[in-house]
């Protein structure tokens, strides 16, 4: 992590960016640097993360996760998408302006650490740093484009909330003959908790989980209808023979609009190789759930609380840690920064880019437009199929040039805006 | 193993036994020795096994696992009850007659290195080694009393069959917020399957699964409710708050002749420290059944499969390993062993033991019985809460000169019987 930062700084120096700092938190740190010398002009806040996923399951990397390998139109490495790739293009293109005499508008560059772990301190850091980042516009380049050739702007992002739930039975593990059937399994418990969160049309059954959820205005979900993304191209992208998810809604809403609960890891017991006959001690399952607008993370968790409470057997202990609690952002489609990226990528394209609901959680988003009273610009330009959070992620290549391009229009655009 | 294999076998050649052997399976090898000096007493075919269960949770282990120490009344390492302890009794018995001229009986000794892999090889060992391994009585040192000071004799063991169920989803982890939601997780689904492998009465749904257990005469359930041991006594050894099971069925039923199903290890997705928002490619599950009398492992494994085809959604895939399949086995309460053990026990403890249904697997018994046509005769002095299978084995050092005796008493007694 701290290479990363230093990488950082020393690429903010040699771009002649002023004030490059690497500014330490409670967590990871944050590396800034600025380039003031346009008065009158716009200043654009530049968010990107240098921090990655965990590697594993690292033995089904066809290449070692941390040396960038071409292979074909991709490069593969943890990190290539998610996002040092658009970090890398967006460094670029205010390279590209600073060796032409300098850009037309102001900007602040900040790279944080913790993205992927929820970016606990960054809402503290930008509290207490609020003159340090004011901004006109806020350019997150951590975003996705729907398809190769199909350039899109996020107008909302999905918050988040990750629990993980232990449930525990005996004090140790038992042996499964002499213990077995006359005393509670942890593991079955998890599994029967885990099996009753949906119900048979793919709804989540946590108590008032679905009271605060905005419905899609007609126009939007218009909009939405018009994405020319196939459910079958969506499909192979996921590499599954088929698609589920909650009845009465189309893939792409069940995405953007519709707040989802997916299991992220379940441990328990023995799962090595071969057979251990035990009843297990404990087990483990990670849950995190997608949240869109107006849910509540606090709501939501005290409804899953309530819910664990209220069916979990009275032969068990069990406890629920929380790692993330994000909520969800909806952002202006007519902003000063929309319409600099809407020209920008559509110049870089050939194709008008389409509004999208994203379903990602990008934290800085929610805490800028709260803080800062800015609304973000999603624009990045990795792919659904990039294996984002998976082995093998990759960033596509040919889209490189047209990503850093995109982002020096965007700051020419912006230039032309006030 | 071969350690231990070679441990034994010069163990073996102290005691002067004869034709000592470490005999080469398709997997672990067997150690054999024999001491047949005594015409027209019986032969009595001593077994045990020198293979242990995994140490993981290694963690928890108060003392390294392979570094054996005392504390208090017990020596704590794996192995140490399952089955070293009585191992090293039983071989101790032998040490004692032979050091005062000579055993009254003729001894066959074997040790497998694959019991708690379900001996898979010892079938065909025994199978190619019947004259090697004829005798009249059957002693299994692998087995457990009820209490400190309630020696007991089990006549029956359970079966068991261990399978490994994996669930497949994606071709790889993807990002949740990309495609959580839209597609199947496949952590979903193995808890919805594990979930309804139990109703609410605590009986298990799979197909056909109680068709052929044997229902208990009422002279053996009133045997097994004598058992000294209540209810309470039961909760605390397990060490949890309350008993659960099937209901309609006592403890000591629900122990020894009921089958069982259990969960004994899940795995899926992400389990490290902290959070990794995925909608994981496979979930895993090791889950075994305890199968009694007259339960036919095939057909149970049929119908394990039945229900998972019907059950499992298109849209995923699934496939079942096996490692093990043992059917359970009855043994006679009047035969030779039994009434020499039951005159030894008495001896050794001051109390006459107690018949019982044996809640674990020992798929040599079965073999033998069928193989040698000789039922066995299982005593050995593990406890309950001796944590077999689990961290921080032990072994009740008090009982360890009772079992010594109790086994120098049972070849006296075997050769006043003929």
């Amino acid at each position: 992590m701290l290479r990363g930062a230093d990488w950082l700084s020393r690429k903010m120096n040699e771009l002649s960016l002023e004030h490059v700092e690497v500014i330490s938190t409670s967590g990871h740190p944050v590396v800034y640097g600025e380039w003031l010398k346009v008065p009158g002009k716009p200043t654009v806040l530049v968010y990107g993360h240098y921090d990655v996923q965990p590697v594993d399951p690292v033995a089904e990397w066809v290449s070692p996760p941390f040396a960038p390998t071409i292979r074909g139109d991709y490069i593969f490495a943890r990190g290539a998408s998610d996002m040092k790739g658009n970090g890398v293009a967006v460094l670029s293109a205010l390279e590209a302006w600073m060796r032409n005499g300098g850009l037309p508008i102001n900007v602040r560059v900040l790279f944080e650490g913790e993205e992927e772990i929820g970016s606990h301190n960054l809402e503290k850091f930008v509290e207490s740093h609020k003159e340090k980042l004011k901004c006109d516009v806020f350019l997150s380049a951590d975003a996705l484009i729907t398809g190769p050739n199909l350039p899109s702007l996020a107008y909302s992002a999905r918050g988040i909330l990750f629990l993980e739930v232990s449930v525990y039975g005996p004090k140790t593990d038992l042996h499964s003959g002499e213990f077995g059937g006359a005393i509670e399994n942890p593991a079955k418990v998890l599994c029967e908790l885990i099996a009753a969160m949906h119900d048979s049309s793919g709804r989540v059954t946590l108590p008032r989980f679905y009271e605060q959820v905005r419905t899609l205005s007609g126009e939007e979900r218009a909009e939405l209808a018009r994405t020319p993304l196939s459910e079958e191209e969506f499909r192979q992208i996921a590499g599954v023979s088929q698609l589920d998810g909650e009845d009465g809604f189309s893939t792409l809403e069940r995405l953007g609009v519709r707040p989802t609960l997916e299991v992220n890891g379940l441990s328990s017991g023995f799962t090595g190789e071969g057979e251990k006959n035990i009843v297990p001690a404990r087990a483990m399952a990670k849950i995190s759930m997608r949240l869109v607008p107006h849910q509540d993370p606090k709501a939501i968790e005290e409804g899953f609380r309530e819910y664990i409470r209220k069916k979990a057997p009275p032969t068990v202990r069990w406890d629920i840690k929380k790692f993330s609690s994000v909520p969800a952002v909806l952002m202006s489609r007519n902003s000063l920064g929309m319409h600099a990226a809407s020209k920008a990528l559509e110049a870089a394209f050939g194709v008008k880019p389409i509004f999208r609901l994203g379903g990602g959680t990008l934290p800085v988003v929610g805490v800028v437009q709260e803080k800062l009273g800015v609304d973000a610009v999603m624009m990045g330009f990795s792919l659904p199929e990039d294996n984002l959070h998976a082995p093998n992620e990759r960033y596509y290549l040919p889209n490189f040039s047209r990503a850093v391009e995109s982002y020096i229009r965007f700051f020419e655009a912006i230039s032309h805006e006030r």
